[in-house]
């Protein structure tokens, strides 16, 4: 997917690598942060085998005031402080010049709400900028100019956008190719298919006075899918009936 | 908050600390990603300062054979590895026996979509145990028998839980008493009032061509507040309109 980027001059660290990883770039002001948990299990093994890349970028180093200042109070008054537009945008050009076909998205509560439809979108593309926004926000010039997909990852507010950076990565890294095992397909999980997942059972058979469902002890495979279906569509019109509107 | 139960014989480790912090107890099976991001920026100086405290505890501490085996396969068939109910409850009755009085999440795309209301509820009590869930899911029985709710951040799917109790903590620790500088009450914030915010503009007063709306300049701050509240009902209208509907 890539050779006709890694071909460009010049382009070598702006473009999906040449080996056609996924290729994350953080724009954040905690680099530290990452790659944190990613680094670990499943996403930090598919790390380590070459299957993306994860590059995370300080946002200071763009400041060019002595104090390399990133904020300043926000026009009109309120609290706290505002992302300036000119410093993000140079850190944006700088991590990603105008050929690089990588989607821009800001983490902002703002957003649109993610789904695992877009984080499978996102999984066969060749990677993503992600600027973590902090403090109130990031100055809305920069947003139009740059044209940066604002993603939420709920409805509920963070102290960053680093924590959403990770989520988002952590769902697309589970996704590419040979990162799971093909006995987890993605397939029978939550959200495919529009429903929640059926409830699961392990040994112990008894547990507690608790017993596993009988059908699923009875080897009648028909019955069992027929069952976890029940239960799937069971379960979502308890606690999601909007995912069945959607659907 | 704290003085009943730390009064209580034996409970010293069991419930809201004396000193009535915040508490977290995590479980999970990778205990080394925490504190990760959380012992940076603003919950790592929170905690510094002892305004909430947070504990990693492996499930897999909790096993009883000789390989330490915490999950099994599916009754009835099916991809993936499903934890056992014993082990989940033997490590969730180890960290918090019956009288502790914080509430019992599992991180679970399957639960009730996290929220900022919710947010709020948890930020007032002694503090949450967490259950990191992996694998296929967590053997229905213990989240019955223990009584577990359970909590999604959004509609897509992670490696596991651990990512999602980050977020869940994250956006709980801002707002404890004191973690927030009083400039930055959240009172202003996304989904309070039921409305996404405004855009935020900051200097320089120009940049590429694009200037700050002259409103924001005028020093009219009844003016400037109109049109703020007039933005957030635009953007909200125009990108979540199922959150008016809420309202």
């Amino acid at each position: 997917m890539s050779d006709s980027f890694a071909d460009a001059p010049g382009a070598a660290t702006a473009t999906p690598d040449q080996a056609g990883r996924w290729r994350a770039t953080i724009l954040t002001l905690y680099p530290e942060m990452f790659p944190g948990p990613l680094g670990q299990s499943l996403s930090g093994k598919a790390m380590a085998e070459g299957k993306w890349s994860l590059d995370a970028v300080n946002i200071r180093d763009s400041a060019t005031t002595k104090h390399r200042n990133v904020d300043d109070t926000p026009a009109g008054g309120g609290p706290g402080m505002v992302m300036r537009a000119d410093v993000v945008a140079r850190a944006l050009d700088a991590a990603a010049p105008g050929d690089d076909p990588r989607p821009r998205l800001l983490m902002s509560p703002r957003g649109k709400p993610l789904d695992q439809a877009r984080v499978r979108e996102l999984a066969v593309g060749p990677g993503a900028l992600i600027l973590c926004g902090r403090f109130e926000g990031v100055d809305e010039r920069v947003i139009e100019a740059r044209q940066l997909e604002e993603v939420s990852i709920g409805d509920y507010v963070l102290s960053g956008g680093e924590l959403g950076a990770m989520v988002l990565l952590d769902a697309i890294v589970r996704l590419l190719p040979g990162v799971m095992g093909g006995a987890e397909s993605g397939t029978e999980e939550s959200f495919e298919g529009g429903l929640l997942e059926y409830p699961h059972y392990t040994r112990p058979r008894e547990w507690e006075g608790r017993s596993i469902p009988d059908v699923l002890l009875s080897g009648d495979h028909a019955a069992i899918a027929r069952w976890r279906r029940q239960q799937s569509e069971r379960i979502t019109a308890e606690r999601r009936p909007d995912l069945l509107d959607k659907s």
